[in-house]
């Protein structure tokens, strides 16, 4: 009996891949991950925790998380057929992509965009098709973005867009939606820093799937938790590749809860808001950085120098930013988190040092 | 511009699947999902829970779940580099299967086994070749299954199986992993009731892939974790397809001290494997019930009359088992759960004036 090797049962497309990888570097000041600077509230942790130990561990969560996906329902106006929750938004990304594509499948995916989406199509083996970002300023190209979902059986939409914080207008997203030959996916992990949302069309457009975070603005990045919109046809479609018992209970439970106690999340939200466009002023304000425009808990910046020398000489004062030169347009950017005000002046601070040392250094 | 519906972007092999379901139904006794009776002691709980509040609920987990994966390794003597963990061992059988399967290959599976493997397999597009157990006991046929795997990219064996509880001897599965063409999957779910395990194969057999959960023996159902152990080059390309951050931290903390404390799950397994004897003995020794030997915590069942009237009418007795008559092979067939022994009686009891009913209304 002739074996192969392990590896050779691998797919070509998946061999090829790099993993989507971060390394843990420790820092003083961390704005390298869009997570919230603000904690959940010390007694809603303590009474999630509470409702948890109440309750069995050795049996599975519920098949269907319907307290859950109830409280989603109320709190969105969406009906509860049309919701999925996942361990992350990130889990119902793959679930839907894994119903859809396959070999002869085409996705449309903008660059750069967050990697996930790039990196699950290829494993799926789909035939993908990417639609640059203007080079000028980064903003999405609407014509070009319409025009390649009018061909393709998935097209991704991050709104606002990681890593640029890029959006579209209501126009804009109106027209790709209609365009599109099949379905649009609106990646909304940023919505609530933009104030804006696709949902107001998703009654309408049975081809639009809304995805949603608790990982950013919601401060539950730990604890793993999204959710999708969809026309409830299609969402018992994805629903076949979801994993059953794929949020926890203690998810299940701090997620309730922070629905119920939503408008607590207003002012936090409200301050970073405020904080982004501070730091993109001050940003805009210095001589030898571009700052592109950002909607979302992060902000993208340009600077003279290779990004990783910049990087690690602000690193080297205790603070954690993100290189992302390596995306397709990104030659020597950098993404900053927006964190508390004297995290985001620990930045500045530390940029300055950085880039003047960076210069004294040519 | 023509829009197709947006079903039709749905694959066609993910359309006519039905959804894995598990209708919600409350009983007194639950005997039908295989989890453990015993619950973690509350003193573990409480400092699990202390140990998360200590940590932010706004900061991603770790990268890379290194405190977890190396108390894995230390537990099982496997290197940490073979070593991924899960969202419950189903999202580890989904990472393997998404790198491995698409049209062009091949996965053989076992009949009647764990709905998930040939779900994921199909919607992924393979070619499914199914292996039947034996008729008459519903035993793994060992010569079928290598010529199958002689021919497969994937072969899959969940020992013990679900839901009959078959297991295979060293040298049968010894003997499917060396004709295998492809990578073997041994899902250890109920490894813990059976005594033996894949693992002393690993080392010298690098297309072999052992998957655990901690969702039985562990008792941790409701918090999803599993892993899988492989020989580091194959876990490479496996973790590609793992989605980041897929193990929350209060699941980490959970299993970390679950394994540290591991000696003391062993008087729950004893337990539980003492009642399933006893139960099967009680089966064996009832007329027109016909028991299937098993090695894990539940047991599977046939009776003369339709599945769904002997599950009723134990259910009306406040019992839950699992009705897997749906299964090929499985006529007539029910699975239940080894629970504490006085659930146990409860079932037993249950099961007598369920059965004479049935007989007296016929």
């Amino acid at each position: 009996m002739r074996q192969q090797s392990p590896l050779d049962v691998i797919k070509p497309e998946a061999r090829k891949l790099s993993a989507y990888t971060l390394e843990h570097v420790q820092a003083d000041v961390k704005l390298d991950q869009n997570e919230s600077p603000y904690e959940l509230p010390e007694d809603l942790k303590r009474a999630a925790v509470e409702r948890v130990l109440a309750r069995p561990w050795a049996r599975y969560p519920e098949f269907i998380p319907t307290s859950i996906t109830k409280a989603l329902a109320r709190f969105t106006g969406w009906p509860v057929e049309g919701i999925l929750v996942g361990n992350g938004s990130n889990e119902l990304i793959q679930s839907t992509l894994t119903v859809t594509l396959g070999p002869s499948r085409t996705v449309a995916i903008p660059q750069p965009t967050f990697t996930l989406y790039k990196l699950m199509s290829s494993i799926l083996q789909a035939n993908i098709v990417t639609v640059p970002l203007r080079a000028k300023d980064l903003s999405y190209d609407v014509e070009a973005l319409a025009a390649a979902a009018a061909g393709a059986d998935i097209t991704v939409m991050c709104l606002p867009n990681n890593p640029t914080g890029s959006v579209v207008d209501a126009a804009g997203l109106k027209k790709i939606v209609e365009s599109a030959r099949g379905i649009v996916i609106v990646d909304e992990a940023y919505h609530e820093f933009h104030g804006e949302s696709a949902f107001g069309l998703l009654a309408d457009h049975p081809n639009l799937i809304v995805l949603r975070t608790f990982s950013k603005a919601m401060s539950m990045a730990a604890l793993r938790f999204g959710y999708l919109m969809a026309s409830p046809d299609l969402t018992r479609e994805i629903y076949k590749a979801k994993l059953p018992y794929n949020v926890n209970v203690f998810t299940q439970a701090v997620a309730e809860m922070v629905i119920e106690r939503r408008p607590m999340m207003d002012e936090p939200i409200r301050r970073i808001v405020a904080e982004r466009e501070r730091m993109m002023r001050e940003l805009k304000a210095r001589p030898g950085v571009e700052c592109f425009e950002s909607r979302a808990n992060f902000i993208l910046f340009r600077t003279g120098r290779p990004a990783k020398e910049v990087f690690d000489a602000i690193r080297m004062r205790g603070v954690l930013t993100r290189d992302v030169s390596g995306y397709p347009m990104l030659d020597r950017c950098l993404r900053v988190s927006v964190g508390l005000p004297n995290e985001n002046d620990r930045f500045l601070e530390a940029l300055d040092a950085a880039l003047s040392v960076v210069a004294a250094s040519r």
